[in-house]
């Protein structure tokens, strides 16, 4: 009987990253794009990346993408598999410890409400998304879950600072085309119970 | 680099598991207090606690404690290690999958809000939980985030039956304790940031 659990990163995940730094919020989306759009096609689970990125430099710290499917396990979130990379590399529960560099998460639409948490709880200082509006449910299916209006101050009101809006047209052509391949059967779909 | 995290229950807690099943709410609710209590001294983190249970046979599927500094992961909260736990061993991500008997949560306080969207996509069709009230955050010092004040309702929305009040006062000493032993300074105290 295990007394563990692991979420290892795809290993496709490696060949799509650069070997620089990503210096603007469009070349940090823009790899959170091409990972989300390749995730399904490849099993790992929904349309979903996330990036942990040192702000001032644009180091990349990790990637995640969504691992419900290649994990088995309903956790294994874009945000998640991100943040707990990013604190396993560096050593520390709380990537805004003192010591280390501004962090941030880029990611491609406003976290569900269980990556919300995560979130908050991780230490980053800023929120980068490519949208917040309801076209992620519309076009996936997917559920976010019962998120609070003022969820953005919420944020801010944390120390978390919060951008919306980079590449999003880019965002929602990556849920449509989802949306159609799912429709299609083109991908194996695991939102029985409708969670992102 | 590593590609991968881990979170591993800690070994002092397969000790206090019982070998037999656990029929009531008090029963559970009374190892789940057990495990928050002895969780701090054991420095593994904070206070809390979780089981997943069979609901009808009172069967432990897994249980979990607060990880976050035995795992340096910030994500590691009690409910998150007892739902990875529970879908690694059954090897599924939904607790509630066609062939699987009905599975609840049981924990000692309304989750935290990354905790709460855990519960909401781990497929249990329960919660049960020993108190929702501000005493958590009064005595603890942790923060709980942004929770809607319509949580409850939501879960029961989604198909999961929500109980509340179950060894409510125990649960209470349990934080009260842990405050006055992390103001005294005899525990290793991980919430810079505040989170639960």
């Amino acid at each position: 009987m295990s007394d563990s659990f692991t979420i290892t990163l795809p290993a496709w995940v490696a060949g799509e990253l650069p070997a620089g730094p990503l210096p603007t919020d469009a070349d940090r989306m823009a790899l959170v794009h091409r990972l989300a759009a390749r995730n399904p096609a490849e099993g790992s689970g929904g349309p979903f990346a996330a990036l942990v990125v040192e702000s001032a430099t644009g180091r990349l710290v990790s990637a995640g993408v969504n691992t419900v499917l290649a994990a088995g396990l309903s956790v294994g979130h874009a945000e998640v598999v991100a943040l707990a990379l990013a604190q396993t590399r560096l050593g520390s529960w709380d990537l805004g410890a003192d010591g280390l560099p501004a962090h941030e998460l880029v990611v491609n639409w406003r976290p569900c409400v269980q990556c919300y948490g995560a979130v908050l709880w991780s230490g980053v200082r800023r929120l980068v998304v490519a949208g917040d509006g309801p076209e992620l449910e519309e076009l996936t299916g997917f559920d976010e879950g019962p998120m609070r209006e003022d969820w953005a101050p919420q944020f801010e009101a944390r120390g978390i600072a919060v951008t919306v809006g980079v590449l999003r047209q880019e965002a929602v052509g990556v849920f449509a085309e989802y949306g159609r391949a799912a429709a299609a059967g083109e991908y194996t779909v695991y939102n029985a119970r409708g969670n992102a």
